[in-house]
């Protein structure tokens, strides 16, 4: 399958194909040097696998985890593209999950201002999230994503083969994210996940939520209006995934932030899809800890902060709330409930 | 004078007239927080005339130098403008030379992937070059502007009365760019040059300068072909600067390296206007450590170099050179020629 993300100049393609990854030298012009940046977590013969496909390949392997996103991890890259003598008309390749992505796409953007990125992410996060859309970045003094550019890659490869070797968690957690785009965007595609086992249609579902990631980015490739649409289930999330301290995983908190900004109805319909997935629907964190960092992170202005509301999937509204809303919707999933599913924060095993 | 840079969405104005830095609060949207970047050798009244004029003004003063365009200086900007809480809607005004503007360019290219900027250049060089363009960057490991982002700015201001306080010599390096842009693009202005004493008409000059400049850079944004024509003068002009290890100005480089790319009776006119500018016409380095030099600046691939060349004002045309072409063309500006003002390499007086 196949997605043009149609940006004028900057448009590209996304192939989705499982075992594309071994193809990657005929989808991609990679007949030059190229920098393949992975990670110590990925599977080695992946990275192993493009760079054997390049002319010049340099492979650089950074350590698992958030810490890679760093400006001093930036400055490896860079200077390795330097000493390997990189023009602008060569390549950055990342093959691995959303820090891979950040950290090789921004050292793409800003090496001799901008050369060409090629993105072959190997999450279910990184391939129905952040594989289209352009957002590169690195975090700074503890804040996330704030030093960045906004870079468009050249072509993505999502080969849905390298999901095989992920932990079923890491599965759930990023198809939260398709959840979302399905009720944000695409009716169809909640329906995919109230139908039956995702993992059985799991290809349609990543290429479903790409392409309305892609008819929003299009729309609002800088994030000045529309694109904040994605930051449903973001605003709560976000305070949740604060206040637990990694405990929880990117898409849990996702999961866990929509289910306040939907009406009952359909906040029961979404419990039974993020039940199904085996992800959380309510957690045991201090209310105040979490509505602190929600109030936090989107720097309230005048007493309000902003959010995405779903009432029927496939659309959204945006809407200011106050303090005291937040605080009661943040209850419905913080109450402690025996009838739901709570999440021992005290461990990292969240499954049954 | 008022002159419309035509970016599409990124087009942004530039205003010349003595005085307008005092008047910046009613010419740029400054009611925000504002981080002011200026450098110890820029007189502090500057930036903090522009303090002034902001809603929540912070003035960051960097060292003089190339030595500031890192990415250790950078990441101060960005961890200020971070405990300051600057968000999307605040912005950075540069107040000083290009080092300034291109470091204070690039902390707004990336904070939070690219926040407004503005540019006031208050030397020749940076008002004539550098604040029209959009380039940003820092330097690596040795390499200049290796490290960076194509921002446009919002708006830039250029007050000629900040250059009264300027040495002479700063002022004549600068104007070399100037000369340049008459050479390729505008022979009116070249004439300028040649008919009398370019202090008298300095408004005039920097204003055409720009004027041409904007039209290069908006007809190839991000350097995709036109734009290279800016090079004229810079394919040896970066060999004697390397070669010279500082002991000459960027300007006066430029204008060596802009001789052997005319023809001689044109050489001869040009040699005219660089004399009554104070600028080298000659130079006694090793002609042998330019050349290479300049080979090395340009990666040559297959044993040729790009340059650009003019034959008469107000046009040019790339060009392919071998090694053995450069090199007869540098012995041009090189060799001992006791007919011409050479430079004293070893020293730091230039004036005769």
């Amino acid at each position: 399958m196949i997605l043009p993300v149609r940006l004028g100049e900057r448009s590209y393609e996304v192939t989705l194909r499982p075992g594309c990854l071994r193809h990657a030298g005929e989808l991609l012009d990679l007949n030059r040097r190229v920098l393949v940046v992975t990670d110590a977590g990925v599977p080695q013969e992946y990275a192993a696998a493009v760079a054997a496909q390049c002319r010049q390949p340099h492979v650089f392997t950074v350590p698992v985890g958030e810490g890679s996103k760093s400006l001093a991890v930036l400055e490896r890259l860079l200077k390795t593209m330097l000493e390997q003598d990189f023009t602008r008309a060569d390549a950055v390749c990342a093959v691995g999950g959303g820090v891979v992505g950040d950290l090789a796409g921004f050292a793409a953007a800003c090496y001799m201002r901008g050369i060409d990125f090629f993105n072959i992410p190997t999450t279910v996060l990184a391939q129905v999230d952040s594989s289209v859309g352009g957002k590169t970045a690195v975090n700074l003094a503890g804040v996330k994503n704030i030093v960045g550019a906004f870079h468009q890659p050249r072509g993505v490869l999502i080969d849905t083969e390298t999901l095989s070797t992920l932990p079923r968690r890491d599965i759930s957690a990023g198809l939260a994210e398709a959840v979302k785009m399905g009720l944000i965007a695409d009716a169809e595609l909640f329906a995919l996940f109230e139908a039956g086992d995702p993992m059985s249609h799991l290809d349609d579902i990543i290429f479903a939520s790409l392409r309305e990631k892609a008819r929003v980015v299009a729309a609002d490739e800088r994030e000045q209006g529309l694109r904040k649409c994605l930051n449903f289930g973001h605003t709560v999330g976000h305070g949740i995934e604060a206040a637990a301290e990694g405990a929880l995983r990117h898409g849990e908190c996702v999961a866990l932030g929509m289910l306040p900004m939907c009406p009952p109805a359909l906040r029961a319909r979404l419990e039974a899809v993020l039940e199904r997935l085996a992800l959380p629907t309510g957690c045991d964190l201090d209310p105040e800890r979490v509505l602190a960092a929600a109030l936090h992170d989107k720097k309230a202005v005048g007493g309000t902060v902003s959010a995405v509301l779903v009432d029927a999937p496939g659309s959204f509204r945006f809407a200011h709330m106050t303090a005291e809303d937040l605080r009661d919707r943040i209850a419905l999933v913080l109450r402690q409930n025996e009838s739901k599913r709570t999440v021992p924060i005290d461990s990292q095993a969240v499954r049954p």
